[in-house]
């Protein structure tokens, strides 16, 4: 939790931080803001001291909902800096950032780098900094193990009430896209119809999608996934949008919703199939639920991620399907780790996979997502169950927003005996 | 353009460069695969030589569209990297980094490092990857005068196509809002009411807006503006969501929409008063219109920007208002630059700066936006017209979205002398 950072900082020996860059998708800004819209901004902390926020004079109003304290950019005069460096951007901005360092109380010790932000432009920038400030050590973490990813690993009420607000937005867009499929008129050769008469494509219901979300104020990053058939059977393809949507092929719908600007994201999928299933997919999205169900059976509060990844292994192994368990990259059966945190990122700690140790586990707070899933692409078929569920603090999981799981979709203009 | 980068390059003296991150909100990344969805990627390109795109293994698809020669990270074993450096994500990172520039024949020489992504984890990765591959020396540039930059502020047909495109789809949100507006109901205090007669907010509007882009498939940076009163007054401040809509008020409506993923942007600005205006307002707009006239009639074709900039103060100065040409950061009167260029970036080269040189001109190929704006916070009013203009190979100048410039707009179910 934020509450954390100070401690964090001393535990990695950093004596203050510097994050640099926009508040829209760039989680560390956001954090530390709350998310005002500062187009470019600088914040830095030194440890146990509050946070100075640095930011351009037009965008006072946006600067103050932070509540941070404040400092305009227009107090150091960068047009002199600009001309005493002969025009040199990357000295002058150095020079600048060295005032900016010294009005926060940091001249020397370790500090860490954050943001989302133009790398060329940040390095050049430190690479001068360094020589106007030989007593500063400037040090990048990894990412996975980095203050802030660990700080927002473990969420607090507020952070989870937001979290849950876009699991509702979330849900119900799936449900107006269920709605919206299975009652579409169908043709002779199974294939799905626009109200016109044409044939409903794959980017067809991409657009729908991205315009109920949009309809309810949050955002959708482009690479969420509606695909059908072979492209279902490929985890990441967002789907091919000239595909017809037809009855009888596995569907996934993986969408992940995030508050405007790059805030709280919600991460679910499901599975479908229009009208039938074929007996092979009926088969093969039965092992998926029932591995689905028998990790929500066995969640135990502070158990390592990792085992639930074995066990998932362990059972799709059983069922003959290859997994990471035993073969180096599948691209058949299980081919992926089972879940990641959610928050500002949509994938943050803790991760599931087979390589981490303890500390990634199901502590109290923290947001993950349990997804196991079944790739056959050369079948033309996949399957993926996914919902983001929240370690309560009375050690109790909690998926934060419920959806059915139906595999095979009724439609209603249309019947199996045809 | 594009097809300057090897010469950019060589003008930098870079022997390599390498993009790191995302597809999505990664300017470089987007310029050089065209906008696939990798969602963790990494190009390495020697000078001279083709680009190489490593991705992970579940995005082979939209790595693909990229035409670029692909790489899968599978082909290094990071596994065994985690488990030979004791799981330090950042030095097993880095010789994962070593072999893939070893594999796009990069050895040694000044490699400049872009792309928009986790400063922390690429610094970090960057100084571990420094100890293993001490020839080479890795650089960062000032952001405005970055390779990227310099190739992306002329533009092909083809991204000008782009932008025209996001033009068009920009003018008919506005066209929407403005119809929207002036078919509302009004209370007998002037305030706008909505269809089920409660006070219409900026708020209410700010949906509308965000839904009517959404429906044409485009993405909003939620920064955008539609203000009212005051707020239209402080240049960036997006509105006041809880404002009411009301007549003869000052309304700053900027919109920048991109295509989805963050794309190609369009910058728009047009400045409303609903009903009638105020005879102090009317003559501040008119001014406003004058100068963007003026202008319009004064670009030359190779001319540097700031000229341009200069002639907006001198005009302003001469009807009495504060400019930057003779106060320094100024909050009332003309408190801005008159513009910049507008691609994959909203806010890129070439730049209308009093500072700027020669070399930031109007060649042939830029995308500029032209938007001289007057802002009286104090006064509860601001005003600012923009559009984005081509200079075409021909030399002349194209507004690539047209759009009327009325400042009063007739209220349909309303009437001044009410």
């Amino acid at each position: 939790m934020k509450s954390e950072i100070d401690a964090l900082m001393g535990a990695k020996n950093l004596d203050a931080i510097i994050v640099f860059g926009n508040a829209e998708h760039n989680p560390p800004m956001t954090y530390l803001t709350g998310g005002g819209h500062v187009s470019h901004a600088t914040l830095i902390k030194k440890r146990g001291e509050e946070a100075v926020l640095f930011f351009g004079d037009m965008e006072r109003d946006e600067a103050a909902k932070s509540g941070l304290k404040l400092i305009p950019y227009s107090k150091y005069d960068y047009e002199a800096l600009i001309k005493k460096t002969n025009r040199d951007g990357l000295l002058a901005g150095a020079m600048r950032c060295e005032l900016m360092l010294k009005d926060a109380s940091v001249a020397s010790g370790r500090v860490g780098v954050y943001g989302t932000y133009d790398l060329s432009a940040i390095i050049g920038l430190l690479s001068n900094l360094q020589k106007l400030m030989p007593d500063i050590e400037f040090v990048g973490e990894a990412r996975e193990d980095s203050i802030f990813m660990r700080a927002m690993e473990t969420k607090d009420e507020t952070e989870v009430a937001r979290i849950r607000e876009m699991g509702k937005i979330t849900t119900g867009v799936v449900g107006k896209v269920a709605d919206f499929l299975t009652s579409c008129n169908v043709r002779e050769d199974e294939v799905l119809l626009n109200e016109n008469g044409s044939p409903l494509t794959v980017g067809d219901v991409h657009s729908k999608i991205h315009l109920w979300v949009a309809e309810q104020g949050a955002e959708l990053p482009s690479g969420f996934i509606f695909a059908i058939g072979r492209d279902a059977g490929v985890p990441h393809s967002a789907g091919n949008p000239a595909d017809l949507m037809m009855l009888g092929k596995t569907i996934v719908f993986d969408i992940y919703p995030a508050e405007a600007g790059g805030g709280y994201y919600y991460d679910f999928t499901r599975t479908w199939s229009l009208g039938y299933a074929t007996p092979e997919a009926q088969e093969l999205f039965n092992q998926v639920k029932e591995i689905y169900d028998k990790l929500n059976d066995n969640f135990d509060l502070n158990a390592p991620f990792r085992n639930y990844q074995q066990m998932t292994c362990e059972y799709y192994e059983s069922k003959g399907h290859q997994t990471p368990l035993h073969t180096k990259f599948p691209i058949e059966g299980y081919v992926h780790g089972l879940g990641h945190g959610v928050g500002l990122n949509i994938h943050e700690r803790p991760f599931s996979s087979l390589l981490n140790g303890d500390e990634h586990r199901l502590a109290p707070g923290v947001v993950i997502t349990s997804e196991p899933g079944l790739y056959y692409p050369e079948k033309g078929m996949g399957f993926r169950i996914e919902d983001t569920l929240w370690v309560r603090p009375d050690g109790r999981m909690e998926i934060l927003a419920e959806y059915p799981y139906d595999f095979v979709l009724p439609m209603k203009k249309w019947k199996t005996d045809n």
